[in-house]
């Protein structure tokens, strides 16, 4: 058998234990599937001496990331310890020096992706990230090879198991939000501080780094409007299941052939028939739909976290760099991004779902319909629910017909200054 | 730009004219990603003057296959005749003069793959199949690499769109299988002669693909049990949505670690939790379930049928096999294949749904649950359906715990001879 190749890990966290340990357990059946042995030379951690979960030779273990970055003999640099810096320092200054890199940093890559790829590409070495988006999901790998036949139209993603597990106690079981995001983190599926998850940011990362791929363009993530899960209430999942549809955080990106190839990238919630296959992926997993011009729709659906499903992206990856680093391969070319326009939420074409607080008596509604349609908005159905005796109040919920979103915010807007209404309460994009 | 690739197409049915519109259509386009042209150089067909609906030279069609075969200017041959001959004649002959090989063919992968792909490996070049498994569902690359990190544990899928459509239609409308199979011909669905797909055959040969790929081994199509779906009846169909369940056609492919690593593969209709994933792949759709020992359980899902989604897995690994050809990659290490145990089916264990009709008076029951405890065949529920006041019958559905597939005949057999049972209705294993 040929000689070994050599991996350094940066970081040891809980994927960088699950990698650590996966390549120690089966080395035997990755060796025997590669042709030849992946060796863990070095792996940089804070503190060296703390005891790990995992039995590694104490000699491997440094603090020092000159050690690891200007080691000759490591082969693969897998970068595993998450935020921006140093992590990106780091996998620049391996690439530069002619080291394959293996990542599962979405914020990296979301950020600096096509800067980091573009420099690989120019040492005749790859950046992959398979991790970093769905953990252990094939999704990064079949958007580079398996769907590179189709033009891709478009992709909506479930891919934030944390949201998806809160929003799918709170249709299930009527909770409201503050109740299910507790019960999320005393289970571990939700950090002390959940900002990143709820408020959209981690759906937003991935949705750059899936949208980069898409369309071979460069989707920065600040570009990305976000909405988190906050402002929903237990009676809005009540009223989407009365209308037939479910509530879930969607990343979604598209292209607009009509509109000079713009790319529409957003990560909200949404309103989605409850028939749609991505209405029924509940809990922590995730799924990513994509549709190509000649495959149709195809769903990508499984554990979007942990330890071992993020070990599997990590080490298919590894073994893919292992590959090329064995058979002399160069790797794929690096293809040239094109610039595509992002295109403005005012732009945006959907139908809406406005649920609102209104006076509980006669014309109301009249004064209401009027604002929307002086903002040629057209109504589709509404609802009006849940008198309140003693406030006098009533709360009504419209669906319009696809919209603008500049002419509904704007008759929002109106009707919110109308006397007779009380407050809107939410206001939902209908993904349909 | 680089000189052009060319590329012999064997065949030109709806999936053959799918490819070459494809590559006619978007030629520029996967041009550019690939960094030098696609020229479709030749084209097999048995009528080279009748009418296509694609616009070729006609200078492209012959009917000779050893135009086609003994041109030295062709670089990837794509075999999209279907059936086993003379196809496979003419993939060895490709492999033989050192040609790449893309096919769509099942029947050929799942009879001759093992031969076929040690043959490429020899030659220098490769044999690609995504598209025979799943149409344009990536599968075959996936387990190929993006899970190659993984032990598969196993797999469920529904890979056949016919039946699926079938037992939907069945399902959701009540129909019998007579209706729904007449209503699935009509919409083309279905062949006018449809045994290939609702006795199985069709499922047993991707089947054979996908473990064969999974495991590392050969597990040959005429190894692999197989139970179409004709005996299935409405009545079933009503009972297992009592109990939870709805009925599918999987093909099951696992690992059984604990018995010597013996392989069991199986296609039948199972009752599959009304919650599982897979259990709400409705219509014509496929999903193939794979379990990893890292990853867990991811599903993949599309039109598993279909020209144009079809062309979109065929061109994918045209476009791959073009990259191996341009930068002189070696093919991957072909994978010697273990050899694996196929576990015979009485060895089975799993919970059974049997239906039967028994006469309609005191004791029936007592009698029918004697022979169960015989054979160590332990009852889990018992209902007891539409009496049949004139023919003095009732039906009697009973659940089984796990059982021995070979207690459970056993126990059937059995019962069968009974005075008091008229008739064993269905028996049908259950996946949970």
């Amino acid at each position: 058998m040929a000689e070994p190749l050599n991996v350094a890990l940066l970081g040891l966290g809980v994927v960088g234990s699950g990698v650590a340990r996966a390549l120690l357990e089966k080395g035997e059946v990755y060796a025997r599937r590669l042709g030849r042995p992946l060796r863990l030379r070095r792996v940089l951690v804070r503190q060296p001496h703390k005891p790990r979960p995992v039995a590694l030779d104490p000699s491997l273990l440094t603090a020092d990331p000159d050690q690891v970055l200007e080691d000759d003999q490591v082969h693969i640099v897998v970068e595993l310890m998450g935020g921006e810096r140093p992590a990106v320092d780091y996998i620049r200054r391996a690439l530069e020096r002619g080291r394959y890199v293996v990542t599962a940093n979405k914020e990296v890559m979301a950020k600096h992706g096509p800067e980091l790829l573009s420099l690989a590409h120019r040492r005749g070495v790859d950046v992959l990230y398979e991790a970093s988006v769905g953990a252990g999901i094939p999704i990064v790998s079949p958007l580079k090879r398996d769907l590179s036949a189709n033009d891709i139209k478009g992709l909506r993603a479930i891919i934030n198991g944390t949201t998806n597990y809160i929003l799918t106690r709170m249709a299930r079981e009527g909770l409201d939000f503050a109740t299910a995001l507790a019960q999320a983190q005393e289970l571990g599926y939700a950090e002390p501080d959940p900002s990143n998850d709820v408020e959209g940011h981690d759906a937003v990362y991935k949705l750059a780094i899936l949208a980069s791929l898409a369309f071979h363009t460069q989707v920065p993530p600040e570009a990305i409007y976000r909405e988190g899960i906050t402002r929903l209430q237990a009676r809005d999942f009540r009223y989407a299941s009365e209308l037939g549809y479910c509530i879930k955080l969607l990343a979604i990106a598209r292209r607009r052939p009509a509109d000079g190839e713009a790319v529409e990238a957003r990560v909200h919630p949404a309103l989605l028939p409850q028939e749609e296959l991505l209405a029924k992926v509940d809990g922590v997993l995730n799924a990513i739909e994509v549709e190509g011009d000649l495959l149709g729709r195809v769903v990508f659906q499984g554990p979007g976290a942990g330890a071992a499903p993020t070990a599997s992206a990590v080490i298919a990856d590894i073994l893919d760099a292992a590959q090329a680093l064995s058979h002399g391969r160069p790797p794929a070319p690096w293809q040239g991004m094109v610039h595509l326009p992002l295109r403005p939420m005012d732009d945006l074409e959907c139908r809406y779902y406005i649920r609102m607080e209104v006076a509980d008596r006669p014309g109301v509604l009249a004064q209401i319909a009027r604002c929307f349609g002086d903002h040629q908005v057209s109504i589709a159905s509404v609802i009006q629910k849940e008198s309140n005796a003693a406030a006098q109040t009533a709360e009504i919920v419209i669906m319009t017909h696809a919209a603008r979103e500049a002419d509904v915010r704007a008759t929002m807007a109106e009707v919110e200054r109308l006397p007779v209404v009380c407050a809107v309460g939410n206001f939902l994009r209908v993904e349909d």
